[in-house]
C-alpha cells in the first residue's frame, strides 16, 4: 500500500471470521498443544497443504465453496476440508503407502468460514480394528489432557450393525441410507418426530419403524453386544455378524488399551454421511448439548438439511462429516472414500476430527482464571528515585541478557528512569510471577531482591529475598521450578475438586438432553 | 463432494504453492519453534487473523493481490502481508496501547504465493532505542538458536544518517528517496551500475554521485560512528545529528545486551521502502548471497521493480518490506506507517521479519542428517515365531498404554502376529531410537528386552538389556534421558566443529559476494 494514499479502511473482519489474540489466543494454543502432543505420542506426523486448491475438486457449483477470483491463470478455491487436499497429496505421493497424519488447520465454508479442525487419520497395512481402537484411545488422551476427566462420553456404533439392524427390521434396501440419516437425528429430536419422518416423509411402514424404535434406545458396553448376539434374528444377518466380530475385537482392544471406560455403545448413533464403512463414533460432553428445543434452532437446521439430497456437495462435510450439533469430536472408518478421489483402488482410513472452536468455547465458558497474555517469568525492575536516580538501565539490560541467555523469559520497562510503581503495574498487567528488583545499595553488595508477585500481606516472603547476582541463574531457576511444582500441585487439587463435584448423570448424551428440554 | 460422483481431479498443487510433509515439515516446525521460543522469551504474544480481509485494504487494482470471487456478500482478498491485518486489529482494539506481537503465518502474493513469514513487532511507550536494541538481540537469539553461530551478520544503518548523508552530499530533496533506493541495490549490483542508475536514470549530478560513493563503501561498528562524527560537514547536519544520537544509544544498549558482536554498521544498507523513519537492518548469511550475476535474475527483478513508481501498492512489501535478495531477515523502525492505516495519530513501531522459506532452504541444503518423520521413542515388538506364536498383541497393547500414560511416545505394528523383521523395519524406517521386545519367556519372568537401535556390532549393549516390567516407566525414562543427554553432547561437539571450521571472511555481505562474482 502506498504510504502516500490513505486507503478505504473498513474496520472489521470479514463476515464469519474473527481475530484471535490475548487470553483467547493463549487458550487456543494450549488446546492445539494438548491435541498435538497426543498425536505425536502415537507416532503421528503432520502435513501442511496450501490454503487453496485447484478449482473443481469440490464440485463446480457448490454454494459453500469460496472461489478465488479469475485473475488469469489457474482457477482455485479455498480448501473446504482437509480430506480433498490429503487425497490429492496421496495421489501425488504414490510412495506413501502408510501414514498416521494429523493436520490442524482452518477450513473455509461460506456458511461458517474458518472452522478450525484438528484431525488425525491413519491408513495403511493393519489387522482389523487395531487402528480403530487406537483412535478411541487417542480421543481419551485428548480429553483427559484437556482436564475433562469424567465429563465426556464417546458414543460408539458400527455401520455394519446398523445396516444389519435395518435389514432385519425390514427396511427396503433403497431406504437404508435415508432411514439411517433419520436415526442420526435422535440426538436433537425426540423419537416420535424421527418416527414421523420415517413413516410420513420416507414412506417406511409404521411397524418397521416401531421395530427400529425398540433397538435404537439401547445403549451399553460389551453387555449390549452380548445381548444383541442372543437375538436370533439379528445373529442370522451377515452384515450383523461382521459387525459383531468387529465390535468384539474393538472391545477387547479397548480393554487392553485401558480405553473402554468412556465409551457407550449406542444404537442411536448413525452419523449423517454415506461413506462410513465400519465403526463410527461421536464425543459428547456436558456443555455440548444444544440449548434449543427441537422446535428451535435445531429444527431449523433440519429443515435446511432436508432441502439438499443426501450426497449433495452441500451436504458433504468432508471425510469426517460435520460434527453433529453438540458433539466435540467425531469420526469413523471409511475405506472407500479416499480411493475414489485419489484413484488408488482402496485406501482404508480411520480418522477423528476434533472441533477446536467448540472445545474452545466450552473451556472458555467454564474456566475461572483468564489465561495470561504472555509467558514472561521475571520482570526486571530498578528501585530508586530522586534526582540522583540513574534508572539502572545498563544493569537491567545486562541482567535481562543473562536471563535470556539461560532461556528464562524476562522483560523490563523500556524507560531510562522508570517509576517503581509503573514497573509493578506492567508486571501485574501480564501476571508475571516474579520481580527481580535492582537497587544501588544491593548491587554494591552483588545482590538483588527477588520477589514473588501477589503474595498475601502476611506471607514471610512478601518482601522478597536478597539473592546473589553471582549465582543469578541458579537462584532464579530454583525458585521458578519450585513455583511451577507448587502450581501444578494446586492445579491437580483443583482438578480433583471439579471432578468430584460432577455427578454421573450430568454426563448426558445430547439425545437425552434434547428430549428433556421438551 | 458427493461420493457418488467422481470429480475432475487435477493432481497438482496450484502454481507457486507446495505441500509440506515428512522431514521438510519437521524441519520447518523446528524453525518455527526456535523463533517462537525467542519471541516468547522476550514477552511476545501472538495473534491470529483471518486469511482473507475485506477487499480494498491493499488497493483496488494491485496485480499482486489474490481476490476472492464475487459470490454475493462481502468482497475479500487473501492477506498480502501481516501489517494491514495488524493495523486493522489495532484500529478495532483501541484499548491495546502497547503490545509485543508476533505472527507466524503465510501471506499470499500472486508473484510468489504463500511466503511464510515470522514477524515480531513492538510498539507502545518507550524511551528511544531500547526496543530497537531488543529486536537486534532477538535476531541474535534466533540465529544462535538455529545453530548459525558465526555465520550471519546483521547489517545496520539509520534512515536519519542516510538522509543526512544525501543532504550533505548535495542530493536535491526530491531525489533523496530515489537515490536511497538506488543505494539499496548495492547488495546485488556493483557500484558502477548503481552510479550509472543515479546519474543516467535519476539525473543526479556525477560529482554528487561520486561523493556518495566515498561513503557507501564504509562499514564498521562504533568506530565508524566515531569517524563520521569527526566529519565536520556531516556533524553540522541536523538529521545526521539525530542519527548519531540514535546510533550512540543503540551501540550502548547492544553492548549491554551482549548483542553487538554480530552487527555491521553499513552505510550501503538503505532498504527499498519509503516508510522507515529510524534504524534499519538486514541479516545476511553465507548461503544467502544470490547465485546470479548482476546481469541475471537479480537484474531482471530490478527491471520489474523499475516499472512501478516508488510507493505503488505493487512496490509495497508490507511493514517490513520484501527481504532483499539474499537476506534472511530484515526490518526497522517505522513510526508513521501503522497510524496512517489505523487512524491513530501515531503508532511507533519497530519490527523484524524472518524469511522462513529462505532460512529453511539454507538449513536444508547444509544439514547432513534428514529429520525424522515422527517422534516415536519406543517401538514395542513381539518376539517369536512358529505356529504357537500368539503375537502378544494384548501384551504389546497394554505395555504401549502404560508408556502413553507416562507421556512416552510409543508405537507397535498393527498386526496380530507380526514378523520380528517387519517390526524392526518399521522402527528403522522412522528412526525410532529404542525397541522394547516382548517374548513369552521374558514375560514369564516379568521382564522384557530394551534395545537401542542402530548400535554397532561390537557394542556391549548391542543385544539390549532385560528390564523389569514392574519398573517399566522408570527403566525406559532413565534410558531415554541418558540418550538425550548423550545426543545433546554430540550435537554440541558437532556444532563447535562446524563453527571452528568457518573463517571470518566466509561471512560476507551479499554486496561483496555479488561483486566478487562479477
Amino acid at each position: 500500500m502506498a504510504p502516500s494514499k490513505t486507503p478505504k479502511f473498513e474496520i472489521k473482519t470479514p463476515k464469519g471470521t474473527r481475530d484471535w489474540s490475548g487470553p483467547d489466543m493463549v487458550l487456543r494454543e494450549k488446546i492445539f498443544k494438548t491435541i498435538t502432543d497426543v498425536f505425536k505420542r502415537h507416532g503421528g506426523v503432520t502435513i501442511d497443504t496450501p490454503v487453496f486448491e485447484l478449482k473443481g475438486k469440490y464440485g463446480e457449483d457448490s454454494k459453500l465453496i469460496y472461489d478465488l477470483a479469475d485473475q488469469g491463470g489457474e482457477l482455485c478455491s479455498l480448501r473446504y476440508d482437509l480430506t480433498v487436499p490429503f487425497a490429492r497429496y496421496l495421489a501425488m505421493n504414490k510412495d506413501v503407502t502408510q501414514i498416521k497424519r494429523y493436520h490442524i488447520a482452518k477450513v473455509y465454508r461460506r456458511d461458517q468460514p474458518a472452522v478450525k479442525k484438528g484431525r488425525m487419520r491413519e491408513f495403511g497395512v493393519y489387522d482389523p480394528m487395531i487402528p480403530d481402537a487406537e483412535i478411541i484411545r487417542i480421543i481419551n488422551e485428548v480429553f483427559e489432557g484437556l482436564g475433562w476427566h469424567g465429563k465426556y462420553t464417546i458414543k460408539l456404533n458400527s455401520r455394519k450393525i446398523l445396516d444389519g439392524l435395518f435389514q432385519v427390521c425390514g427396511v427396503p434396501d433403497n431406504l437404508i441410507r435415508p432411514i439411517s440419516s433419520a436415526v442420526d437425528k435422535l440426538d436433537k429430536m425426540p423419537w416420535a418426530d424421527v418416527r414421523k419422518e420415517m413413516v410420513d416423509e420416507k414412506g417406511l411402514a409404521p411397524e418397521v419403524a416401531d421395530k427400529i424404535g425398540t433397538y435404537v434406545v439401547l445403549k451399553g458396553k460389551r453387555d449390549l453386544l452380548e445381548k444383541l448376539k442372543q437375538d436370533e434374528a439379528l445373529a442370522a444377518n451377515p452384515s450383523m455378524q461382521q459387525g459383531f466380530a468387529d465390535m468384539d475385537l474393538l472391545f477387547t482392544y479397548l480393554e487392553d488399551f485401558g480405553a473402554d471406560h468412556t465409551v457407550s455403545f449406542d444404537l442411536s448413533l448413525a452419523r449423517g454421511l454415506d461413506y462410513y464403512t465400519g465403526v463410527i463414533y461421536e464425543v459428547v460432553t456436558e456443555g455440548s448439548a444444544p440449548a434449543v428445543s427441537a422446535s428451535g434452532e435445531a429444527k431449523e437446521k433440519q429443515a435446511k438439511k432436508k432441502g439438499g439430497k443426501p450426497g449433495d456437495p452441500e451436504e458433504d462435510r468432508s471425510d469426517d462429516p460435520t460434527l453433529g450439533i453438540g458433539s466435540v469430536a467425531a469420526g469413523g472408518r471409511y475405506d472407500n472414500l479416499v480411493g475414489m478421489f485419489s484413484g488408488k483402488t482402496q485406501v482404508p482410513c480411520v480418522g477423528i476430527s476434533f472441533g477446536i472452536d467448540r472445545i474452545f468455547s466450552i473451556i472458555q465458558a467454564t474456566q475461572k482464571k483468564k489465561e495470561r497474555r504472555n509467558e514472561v517469568e521475571v520482570f526486571v525492575m530498578a528501585f530508586g528515585g530522586g534526582k540522583d536516580f540513574t534508572g539502572l538501565l545498563k544493569e537491567r539490560s545486562q541482567v535481562c541478557a543473562r536471563l535470556w541467555d539461560a532461556g528464562i523469559k524476562a522483560e523490563f520497562l523500556y524507560k531510562v528512569k522508570p517509576k517503581l510503581q509503573n514497573q509493578f503495574k506492567a508486571a501485574e498487567a501480564n501476571g508475571v510471577p516474579f520481580a527481580l528488583i535492582l537497587g544501588e545499595d544491593e548491587l554494591a553488595q552483588g545482590k538483588a531482591r527477588f520477589k514473588e508477585m501477589g503474595l498475601p500481606e502476611d506471607h514471610p516472603l512478601k518482601e522478597g529475598e536478597l539473592i546473589s547476582l553471582d549465582n543469578l541463574i541458579e537462584e532464579v531457576k530454583t525458585r521458578l521450578a519450585r513455583k511451577q511444582e507448587l502450581d501444578s500441585i494446586t492445579q491437580q487439587a483443583e482438578g480433583l475438586k471439579v471432578v468430584g463435584g460432577v455427578k454421573g448423570e450430568d454426563v448426558k448424551a445430547p439425545a437425552e438432553t434434547a428430549q428433556s428440554t421438551e
